[in-house]
């Protein structure tokens, strides 16, 4: 003992039985493994394959005044990206239903952004493979956010266009809502080191693809049009071509070049995270009148409308 | 009180203050945030953008017969990847090196498998913006695993050939070592699929690039071959070029498709997890003669042999 006490610094640091978490989290409740619990507690080992190789897949909803929007849309999606992924969850849609409106009834959130996720988790004799893995599913409710704040949505985004290539579906198919986004966020650095607001990052034809967690469209005399390759199918760009049926407006999906992007009257970009979101210059390039348009106005009106309508949105019970 | 006992349904849980994690971890040591903690800890937050974007870097080293092999070349390569994120820890590499070797005495492990990670982590004002995010380090130890079994390393591994395509470098650069592994989990399930027990992908030139957490060298009249384009740069991968050099092999890297693959007298592949591992069997070809090749069997030898030797490798303090 005494010479150990002489040696502290050869002496090996215990080992501490609970971590200390000293992080701040947002006000929300999660769901993991039969319990409600607060964000603090949402937590991933960091040997579930979710984490250690992004294998997992997911889905964003939002509720608005106190109403999920489009839930269904969401959670079809999120059961056929598990289905892509050869993932199962022990949940039907229904029970997925209910625990998202749980999570948010506990949360008290009016307005929330919402997820449901499914990780390929690790199996119990820590076998490699992930057919022997148990999948792991995790959702919470935060309080909402929106890629643009309030003085970007009056005056529109400046966006900048990053050399970086989207992920191509030939190696991630994209209709799998997935975590892969060091491209999006190498983008996002392209754009912050030019001075923009985001990012927009181009397919491997070079023409232009989606940004980070937005999808985005062109409005030219009066007709609008979104990427079709390579990007992520959106709830929001979905709702846009149902927007644009219910208002007579021409609207299809198809190659955009830089220049195309440049040349519209009004751009716009969607997300669940803020909805619709106008875009008022493009690299250099002011977009019409640098004004947001007023298709766009129309749109986006109409898309909060839809809000408070049950064909489109479900009420949260609170309880 | 008797109202709600009569609607019990419509009642909300109550929220629990701490997760009940019913899975097993591997036997192990952790460090995160100063501490030392059992594996069973060592977790981050859904929050974190490591998680939801995957964005994080990371390495591996491994320690066999209680020293590092090569520490220096990992440490190193980490370091290199974080700067190409805008990463930034408070610990420098001599430090990360302490904190590894520490795991290890901890766990005990003469053979271990060790992973240093940094991860995009969040910003304290729940800002999607990385620039103010407070990157995140995390340190495992825990027993050494190999992508190849022992009966696999006797009689050469099955692979087949995916078509899924490794993600190309202008989308993520593969010099950075990154968790977006969704290609090789698909390559991973069509080999399994087709009866092999890994997977080669290609890239999108449809040659040869890497399989799940491995590179692949070829020998062709006594000649060594490994592809050189959009792979990851594995430590093992260079050790076979330097030991390559020790034995006065021709070694090179350059496009190899897949008849050329085929036509090699010796295919094996290279990780930090297993090191040299034979392939004797690609698709429905046999590999030469079938059988471990000799000169795969020569370097895998001074492979190990390298291991014991204080210019490759660093002894661990159990102290």
């Amino acid at each position: 003992m005494t010479l150990a006490a002489a040696e502290p610094a050869t002496a090996l640091p215990a080992i501490e039985q609970q971590h200390r978490d000293q992080r701040h989290y947002p006000h929300g409740v999660a769901f993991m493994d039969g319990q409600y619990l607060p964000m603090s507690e949402a937590k991933v080992s960091v040997l579930d394959w979710g984490f250690l190789h992004s294998d997992a897949t997911y889905d964003t909803v939002h509720v608005w005044d106190g109403r999920f929007f489009r839930l269904d849309l969401h959670i079809d999606r999120f059961f056929r990206g598990m289905e892509k992924l050869r993932m199962k969850l022990p949940y039907n849609s229904s029970e997925i239903e209910k625990i998202l409106s749980t999570c948010v009834a506990l949360s008290g959130h009016k307005s929330a952004y919402v997820e449901m996720i499914c990780t390929r988790g690790g199996s119990p004799n820590f076998s490699r493979d992930p057919r022997q893995s148990e999948n792991r599913f995790i959702a919470f409710a935060v309080p909402f956010g929106s890629v643009a704040n309030k003085e970007q949505l009056e005056r529109g985004l400046h966006v900048a266009i990053s050399n970086t290539v989207r992920i191509p579906p030939k190696s991630i198919d994209p209709t799998i809502k997935n975590y892969h986004w060091l491209d999006l966020v190498k983008g996002l650095f392209d754009a912050y080191d030019y001075g923009a607001e985001t990012a927009l990052i181009v397919d491997i034809n070079d023409n232009i693809a989606e940004g980070p967690g937005f999808n985005v469209f062109t409005v030219k005399g009066g007709r609008l049009k979104t990427p079709a390759y390579g990007v992520l199918a959106g709830i929001t760009r979905q709702t846009v071509f149902d927007l644009c049926g219910e208002l007579r407006l021409s609207v299809s999906a198809g190659d955009i070049d830089r220049d195309e992007l440049k040349d519209s009257d009004e751009v716009f970009i969607t997300s669940t995270a803020g909805g619709i979101m106008p875009v008022s210059k493009i690299d250099e390039t002011v977009v019409g009148d640098g004004k947001v348009g007023a298709l766009t106005r129309q749109l986006t009106d109409l898309y909060w409308e839809k809000h408070a309508d049950p064909a489109w949105s479900t009420a949260v019970n609170y309880a």
